[in-house]
């Protein structure tokens, strides 16, 4: 409350409400005026005249600083902007927003029965920890160590910590000129698409798929083409032949939560390794509830270098915070440092540094036990409800994570049942968007369960079918073909439940 | 040191040298070998217990838990990483890091006498009102404002003090839906460049100008020209009639401090708006000393949205926190969003709610104000050094800043001197790096002096004026000419001192 009264007080002066020389109200007028206690409001003042804001008169109080400036220039005469003399629609070269994406209410927290995915939830995130963290972060000689400008490079302490205490547990082994620290895991796909596509290149995901990625790849190239998966994750026979860059999620695809298995993992580095076919691993929930095998990796059994590996920090922790890395060849890593000055120089230092402690000490460990507890728990209760409340809806999981992912009857519209869904306050996400084709098919949707708290998945889940059955009666006949390709059909099969 | 001790245990459970069960030394031994307090030790298991990495046993002492368990997984049949297989050089897409552009050593802080720009002055830092905000950026309730994925969205409080607080002292007036906030104004630029800029687009820079700002250009189109600058800044009747985007750097040219007067200001917005060239306004270092000319902008003279203005945060305050802002056209606005989403989604919002409080309680306008004074100070001891020191070498400082350009006789390579330079403890930036052709004069450096302390001035510059004396007396006869351009040439002369 202290600190609002001075941000009052002092935005009052910077906008010329508060002139120099004037006097302050006295604390206890503006102490009732507030309903906060004198003391709060005599604390502010006395700060304010240490930080030259304010002076204290003998026996007359509180006065605005004669120094004090109002920061707000004189608005008349000013010239009103205006669009006016720009046909933006003929200058722009690029039309990011155009492309199709998951979309999530900004304000998603204030709903009841959030089943939305990768968001935060405030009751696992380990505060006094990370508190902890960034204080540390914040000694006289840690702020030496990460206020400057880095240019091009990470905080070395970060480095190590990756090399040592996060890449192993995935079976990786890497040197500090092959690791990068990226803005979330998502600047590290962009950098890896700038580097590896041209315009000529021929682009292959996995179909479902992440939209995110999808999108980068298409500024790069128009050639992006799908590789279908099954039930042992993308299929390698059906590799386009002219793909020369594979992008894959093998410890979990996205959005089926299907897992590559050991004999399509090895058949993908063979045919890789003979096409010369350079691999992109997203380990993008690596962190989330997978068992400790940490021979599950791409990276862990390439051993030329073919395969790039994405990681992320913060999504276990606080999305928010943006840090994730890239693993590759010197070579690589040496021009996406170079590429990343570019963009925007390094990730902030201080998030680096505390990130770096945090691991030091054990919390992030700690933190990804918890989750793992608390994720493992809301998955049953998820089975469960959907098993109980969403009949004739087939529901995948995969091993871990953090989303089921629902197949709906055939002529099911899951974006008629998301929008119906979200004004019963109910959020869930339409699986349409994951699909490469224009034409995707609608009768699938995600789940994702770590932003909801437990104990509101199963009333969530039971409203949800109600809706879901009531859509269906009202249902009209489909226009699409409700799913694509016999190879995902069978996927779904196999793994459902 | 108490965090040390446990960092060090938590490390040698996890690399596998502490087992589970396994007895730690006693608080007096270890206390004894690591030359520390008796109670830090005990402190340091304390947190642990409390924390479950070790367990406290009754007349026994610590042990570590019987759950903790060793992450470094067998390294023993591991593939070793090897290039081997890959031929990057063929693969590759983009080179970034054979551009030229500059380099600072990364230990510049370990030499006394550090002449380079844009760095950090940890003495200049105001730690006590930093630590303040991020503080309370870490209650509880803040936290679930910053923490959550924003995909394309940004700290809506910060936003609302870039408008209502940073930009009307440049005369900008802007709605929410024309600020975007961006890591450092680096990435702006990047953003910017990759909107407006196709690889047919002609793109006028300052020559010399800024090289990174070159360099993300090139990355976008080969047709990069330059404009040249005179002591009124860029000189707008020598646009190539072809340019279609314009990047200026009005308040303080970057190198030489020119200001834009006001009459070529006219001229420029006048021809900008006949050809339908787009102009980008880099603000860099608007927060440094300027006076506060609020009409000095392009953007305030702009109604019709044609200027789109990049400013910086962090610089002033710690260039690692990665803070800057763009303010455009909302159309423009709109597809940067779309494309910071696909780049890394957002700017910390922890960064950004942390430096919104320092806004809000009026230390950043403190701390510019204690940034004037300083270089102010430090400005006059390096004309006087200059004068005194470096006869036959012309230096300019323009108006505020924090850097000198300096022009060294005909024949003199400041790259030969650099090294030299840097040998003795001091460094300087060499100039050829600034100018757009590839065969650059030599005889220019820059010196900043936001990094050095006031006091080591007098003695660095005498340092460098002897070692530049030697250096000429040794010099070679010139195989390139000095300076290119003779507008250059007047301005130099017109600034110069």
């Amino acid at each position: 409350m202290q600190t609002r009264v001075r941000e009052m007080i002092v935005a009052a002066i910077a906008e010329g409400w508060l002139r120099p020389e004037t006097p302050l109200p006295s604390s206890r007028a503006l102490a009732d005026c507030l309903c906060v206690a004198r003391n709060t409001i005599l604390l502010a003042y006395q700060q304010l005249v240490d930080e030259g804001v304010l002076e204290s008169r003998a026996r007359s109080g509180y006065f605005v600083c004669p120094q004090a400036k109002p920061m707000r220039p004189d608005m008349a005469g000013r010239d009103e902007p205006s669009g006016a003399g720009v046909d933006w629609s003929a200058r722009l070269r690029a039309y990011p927003s155009r492309q199709r994406n998951i979309a999530k209410p900004r304000e998603w927290s204030s709903y009841p029965y959030p089943f939305i995915y990768g968001q935060f939830d405030p009751a696992i995130f380990p505060a006094n920890d990370w508190r902890e963290c960034v204080r540390q972060a914040l000694s006289v000689l840690e702020i030496r160590g990460w206020a400057a400008d880095m240019i091009d490079g990470d905080d070395v302490y970060l480095i190590e910590q990756l090399r040592t205490r996060v890449l192993p547990r995935r079976g990786i082994w890497a040197g500090p000129d092959e690791v990068m620290v990226t803005l979330g895991a998502q600047q590290a796909l962009y950098i890896l698409a700038h580097l590896l596509v041209g315009r000529d290149d021929v682009v292959g995901i996995e179909d479902p798929g992440y939209p995110d990625a999808r999108n980068i790849f298409r500024l790069r190239t128009p050639h992006v083409v799908p590789v279908p998966v099954d039930d042992e994750g993308a299929i390698a026979d059906r590799i386009p032949d002219a793909c020369s860059v594979l992008l894959l999620t093998p410890a979990r695809h996205c959005p089926t939560g299907v897992t590559l298995s050991a004999a399509r993992r090895a058949s993908l580095l063979q045919l890789a390794a003979e096409r010369d076919i350079l691999l992109i691993e997203d380990d993008y929930e690596s962190n989330f509830g997978l068992s400790s095998d940490a021979a599950s990796t791409l990276r862990a059994h390439d051993p030329s270098g073919r395969v790039s590996y994405v990681g992320s920090l913060s999504k276990t922790l606080a999305p928010g915070l943006r840090l994730g890395f890239i693993v590759g060849a010197p070579d690589l890593i040496r021009e996406a440092r170079a590429l990343r000055r570019l963009m925007m120089r390094h990730p902030p230092t201080n998030n680096q540094r505390a990130m770096a402690l945090f691991l030091a000490l054990g919390h992030f460990d700690r933190h990804l036990r918890r989750c793992v507890d608390v994720l493992t728990e809301r998955a049953l209760v998820m089975r469960s409800a959907l098993a109980e409340h969403m009949d004739g809806f087939e529901c995948r999981f995969g091993t871990g994570g953090s989303s089921a992912w629902v197949r709906g009857p055939e002529g099911f519209d899951s974006r008629r049942l998301a929008a119906g869904a979200r004004d019963a306050g109910v959020l869930i996400e339409p699986g349409d968007v994951f699909f490469l084709d224009d034409q995707p098919p609608l009768n699938f949707f995600r789940l994702g369960f770590s932003a909801i708290p437990t104990h509101r998945i199963e009333a969530g889940i039971e409203l949800l079918g109600r809706l879901a059955r009531a859509a269906e009666q009202s249902s009209p006949v489909p226009e699409r073909p409700a799913s694509s390709g016999a190879a995902l059909d069978a996927a779904h099969r196999a793994v459902s439940g």
